[in-house]
């Protein structure tokens, strides 16, 4: 990792550096209780305030809000935006990612009718199929398959084992990690009386610009036309993306979510982990879903929607709360008969 | 893809050729909204009549209870099942899917003991291992694992990167895509005071004929004994199904769905997406699991379950209707209180 | 598999050999119903006493608790626990797993500057990247990733197509399944005004020794400082982690169960199947989550919770069957309003 001097980080945060420590150097990254003296740490609330005393770090990010003792010896660099400030940083202190070397490995096939552009590095045991074009600067990782006629924008890296199957098309800058595999046939079949028939999936994948998709990630080929997942959306691992979905840009789609085949997302959606929805909805633009929910109808725009089935979250948490009274409303119930039937007796009685 | 007249799809149909457009040729298929002049579409709804008014398309199947307008003049081909005609039609524009070249590529490796049928396409770095036996036109795409004493039917097609783990037995014409892996230790342990000890895992995994399986599902191999799974049941992707778990034959398991250890499924049983099954549980044939369910009691064979815990589906949506209206519920009760302490102190006065 | 004698078999569990027949050789295990003349079998509950009369099992292993007929003529071994004479029987009759043969194939890369200890097994199309240290007896599948500077301790074991990307770390005896990823970059971005930043993850994952971790499983690499998987802990299939995970000693997670980043699991938690943690929250020792719940809160040592979202097991049991009666509760308060209105008009009557 690089050494930088808390000048450096104080040019960079665009904040002054902490006086008398200019000069000091920090080679890493770490929390309160994990950092050593050649760490740079941060404080982002007044929960850590006890690590924060304890702490061995060289100097301390701190966010704005948070209350300091007066008498902090501890160089400190007093931010609006932690988080932000902690991004920065870590940038700076990023080892570079592995890569194979611009080339083609000797144990890589390339077919002869493939394109492929400059600065490109193909590693060991990639494949890449007939009328393949792989863009400028492309990083293919061990073990990699490209299908026939697959295109890659430039700046695409695929990790280890990565399959993309044929006729998928990537735009610039798309990364994919390890063991993730794009353009399966989507699931469908017909019953015939006797057995499933396959319906064949004869359409394709289109993953534009700056998507980042995690391992082990299945999306779909559609029935026909394309399954579709726009620029810059964000894909966590072991998701589900099913047929002839289409995903505007600048989702965020956290793990294990699945998407039946045919939904819709508009821009900015947010899918909680595990969360699940029915083929055919539409969910508006920037509308969330809530980890664990599975939504059956289509979202509004801006709606946030929770529970199984998902419902306006407001609504769910309602209910919940009420679900949580409910064993008491059952007594509680018996006990409104009793008092009727008192009363009951009391005026028959009368 | 290939081009058909529409005199050609009039005859796979069984339908007539629109009248005076019998020459007329299309070379794909795609949505009334995305056809272009060259497409074909089609219209399954009177939900997209409008769509139908606006299309490019030059020809559309229509589903016959859909109440089109007297004056169409675009060619139609109605038929009584627009589902089962756009298959059809599919099978004939479905581009073929691209596969090894007959015979074995220089970089795999056959193991001297194994057996390979005539026909088999063996794709680079596939690796099969001691005493397998590949059957006649099989398929291994590139960096397919097939372990030692695996033994592969006729016809059987494994895409990239699938690992069949030893011992593993598959059927005529099974497909598995790209990423699965069949036959990984099933998860058994054993609390010894210190530690969880691995139970071994001596059993295999059976799959039979016509089986197809989507990409990222894991098939653990028996305690002993066999996994199985049944002919022609279709798998999705990122399905977990554990050890000694027997599946029927035409059962249907959508993506993400988790079998538990020695689950049973009968025949033509449907899972939906992210269902849960706890092990041991028993399941009838042509019984139902809806998305997101989590069953926990044996199933009926026809039975409809939802909800977690999985109920009889009618039980389940009246528990929801209920459920609601709870917040409301609790509001009435509260004000039942108020009216029967009314008429105590009513009834005290008296 | 080997053939054994009852006599041996009896030495094995610690019981006498069942008279008469020390002398004959069972080859293998099966459950009653599918045993051969050849097999061992076993009876762990009284359930199966009519499979027992019919069985063709050579012997069976017999709980001490089930209540055998007086008159049985086939041997058997009365155990105290069943389970753990199986799990030592199959151990006996494991078939050894096929491995690549000790050395280095000669299509395996290793980087000159990697190291790689005595009696290691580097199978086809392996990669193994600059400065990684490999220890004893490892045994690697083909097409097995290690990326640089990872280090793997002696008799670590990874099955075929396994990716462990840069700087991971695993103890001893570690085992990794067919397909599963370790070290991804984190999932965090910040949001930028115009687009989903990449917040830097340059972090790793730590796993110690004794782990076992199931087949396409991702565990993700930390923002900074590392993601831990503590010492004896087993993981099932397609279970995700996020980063910064911090995971105890001798834990159980089940197929398909989701960690948010920044979870801390105590010692010998089990999570169930299917079930997910929100992002930061910590499980104390011993304390279990139920297949398919949502956990959204701390959970105390020892505590057992259930449910979506969970809540404490005998809370949510209680609220469950309140739900089972929600229904008739809606049509009872129903009827009190009615009996209440009647005694109001009755009242009014007066």
């Amino acid at each position: 990792m690089p050494s930088l001097t808390l000048s450096d980080i104080a040019e960079m945060l665009h904040v002054p550096a902490p006086a008398g420590h200019a000069q000091t150097t920090v080679t890493g990254m770490a929390t309160l209780a994990d950092a050593g003296p050649t760490d740079l740490s941060f404080l982002g609330s007044d929960a850590y305030l006890k690590q924060f005393a304890a702490t061995k770090a060289a100097a301390v990010i701190v966010q704005k809000r948070v209350k300091l003792p007066r008498d902090v010896a501890r160089p400190v660099f007093v931010v609006d935006d932690a988080d932000l400030a902690v991004a920065r940083v870590l940038e700076r202190f990023a080892p570079a990612v592995p890569r194979p070397p611009v080339g083609r490995h000797h144990s890589a096939f390339v077919a002869p009718s493939a394109s492929v552009g400059d600065g490109a590095r193909i590693g060991m045991n990639v494949f890449v199929g007939d009328g393949a074009r792989v863009g400028k600067n492309v990083v293919l990782h061990p073990g990699v398959y490209v299908g026939a006629d697959v295109t890659l924008g430039d700046e695409v890296e695929l990790h280890a084992n990565v399959v993309l199957r044929e006729r998928v098309t990537l735009g610039h800058r798309v990364i994919i990690h390890a063991g993730s595999v794009i353009g399966t046939d989507g699931f469908g079949y017909r019953w015939d009386g006797t057995r499933h028939q396959k319906v064949p999936q004869i359409g394709t994948v289109i993953i534009e610009d700056d998507v980042e998709i995690g391992s082990c990630v299945c999306i779909d080929r559609a029935k026909f036309s394309a399954t579709r997942v726009g620029k810059g959306t964000k894909i966590d691992n072991l998701v589900q993306i099913g047929h002839n979905v289409v995903i505007g840009p600048h989702c965020i789609i956290v793990g294990q979510a699945g998407l039946a085949g045919s939904v819709t997302l508009g821009a900015g959606v947010v899918l909680g982990g595990q969360s699940a929805l029915r083929d055919h909805i539409t969910m508006g633009d920037g509308s969330m879903v809530a980890a664990c929910s599975g939504v059956a109808e289509d979202v509004d725009p801006k709606m946030i929607v929770s529970g199984l089935p998902a419902l306006p979250h407001r609504q769910s948490l309602r209910e919940q709360a009420a679900l949580r009274r409910l064993p008491d409303l059952v007594t509680q119930v018996r006990k409104l008969q009793e008092q009727i039937d008192e009363l009951k007796r009391a005026g028959g009685a009368s």
